[in-house]
């Protein structure tokens, strides 16, 4: 299984274009579309978004994750297998919160060179053809299976840290369809009499949307595991005037003061 | 075939989470987006959408019908058949219209609980899953395929029901990509010389966009049947102000008058 | 492979309709959508769009090209073959830039007629069902598939042309997510030292985004070989106030003056 995580956009063509390159390599491969409206040019808070998404796929799933507003730069294109999992992309930081929370990792800077490569679109050129090949399960490590040679080199995964960057991102890093705005904070590092401050309000926490009022805005765990806020049956975004990058403080409540 | 019917949206995350769901279990199966922006948190709209389309789809369709806006609290997952064609969603009048139109329906409600059941998203975790189940014809009156034993128990057809609904729903139930306004009132219900009142316009039937003129408002029957605003080569809901829940006014023309 | 390149939109229902009706028929093709909002209500555009697309899939490729204001007017349904690839829908110039740009073409106008056939989804009722015939390589040349009789006829190809219509577009045809603005112009016509005169601007050429500052307004060949008017990191769209449709003038510089 290939699971696109970009910024392309749903409507076309990049999707499209990047599907028909997977299905020119591995034309029986299912492919799925996780998400097609990562945060635009923010590798940042897209790495939290793909960070809570991906876990919950099965070993062996490969990721073509490409929020790349460095295409035609410098950054490096990268092959990673982290938990059992692959991922295909531009060494830019996506897959640092899950480096952090995994035991392990390994990379590979990808050395092939397709016949054309284009300067803004590498993730049709480059990064689809290797996708498909993991999943057809050739592995860097492997014989070359191109006539062009070896086709990624190992890298020591250090180079692929970006050390400096927070375990949890205290911003909003995706609103979905519904105006709902996760945070890149997991509920699970917070406790129940959390508050989170965003634009001037502070939101308590419920279990779920049929527990406040319709109309009342509140946080809770979603079901990816952020904290996500929202209003129920309400758009978050448009009755708070929030948006992906808007900072949130987390306000781990006192409990002696909290109770009274 | 598996079709998704939801108000996830297209752009992700929740479609693809729902197709690697079905994939997990049923890996082979075609599973084709219908509607990704049904009325959010409108069960009511959705429903009368949901019997426009459903019935032109194969027997044997498995339906996965999701606007949930009480996930997490009471209403109860069902999974009824209908004509031959399956539905799994939550139990909040999305079939009535659809059960309204047919001559028997049957439903059970899921009692399996999978081992992970977020608050939010029953849409992956519960019903996903069990329309995988229904399209590789395991059957909740089968010996029970899931070791947790039986996964959904027979009910009355009353309990699905919403009989205080009406036949045909009198306001906007869906704007399409082009504008186009929809209403929940079957075409085959109306005359020619019908009118429909909507923001305070007085719009005619037309056969087709190509027998106004550009620019001009009416009404046609859309090609799943249903009663539908439109603007030849313009936006309806932009040139008429309305939007999904607009009311319209059906004025049943006295022939007499009509013709006289 | 079938590709579907329409004026749809992304979010459902018409894209499912068409996805269900070619299942109908080749339940095992490969279908990838492309483009979803082709410019609506504008063929024209939507063909050098097309044009720059279409020669990228492999040979024997299945387009199912839908922009169509003209939907159940006198426009003919049509299937050409250009370059060994298939094009199957309406007869209202969107194949021109294709036929221009090849030595031969060949068309048929369908004569076939479905049972059901509504006056506004000829893509569902008509055009889906002979994508599908033609994946699974029954040609109208054949012998009848259907018992209906024959499905197409010959006709001259000269009876598709638009010769009125220029061979680049110089305007804008089409706006990705990012708010980067397509012109319908091939980049390879154009010089180096050629500018771009866009809403009152005048934009000089870079390679790639990250050759000029963020927050710059430049062009540049796209992925797909056309002249796109872009904003490093931003929204060309908003920064520059256009949309699809607006105008761009090609300004072939004077070497002498530009180097002086």
């Amino acid at each position: 299984m290939i699971v696109l995580f970009t910024d392309f956009g749903a409507a076309g063509p990049y999707l499209g274009q990047v599907k028909a390159a997977i299905h020119g390599v591995a034309p029986m491969e299912t492919v799925i579309d996780l998400v097609a409206d990562a945060p635009a040019f923010d590798p940042m808070a897209s790495a939290y978004l793909l960070a809570a998404l991906a876990p919950d796929f099965p070993h062996g799933t490969v990721f073509l994750t490409v929020v790349d507003p460095g295409v035609g730069g410098a950054r490096r294109p990268a092959v990673a297998e982290i938990e059992s999992r692959w991922y295909v992309g531009p060494d830019n930081g996506l897959l640092e919160p899950l480096l952090r929370r995994s035991d392990h990792g390994r990379w590979w800077e990808i050395v092939w060179q397709p016949k054309r490569l284009s300067s803004s679109f590498h993730g049709r050129d480059l990064f689809a053809p290797i996708a498909a090949r993991l999943a057809l399960q050739q592995f860097p490590w492997d014989k070359p299976h191109w006539r062009e040679g070896p086709w990624a080199e190992p890298r020591p995964i250090e180079e692929l840290r970006r050390r400096d960057w927070p375990d949890d991102l205290a911003r909003i890093v995706y609103i979905d369809h519904f105006g709902n705005a996760m945070t890149g904070v997991r509920a699970s590092t917070l406790s129940d009499d959390t508050v989170i401050e965003i634009a001037g309000r502070r939101l308590a926490r419920a279990h779920t949307f049929g527990d406040v009022p319709v109309g009342h805005a509140f946080w809770y765990a979603n079901a990816n595991g952020l904290a996500e806020v929202s209003v129920n049956r309400g758009r978050a975004d448009r009755t708070l005037g929030i948006e992906v990058g808007t900072p949130v403080a987390i306000e781990y409540a006192r409990r002696d003061r909290v109770r009274g």
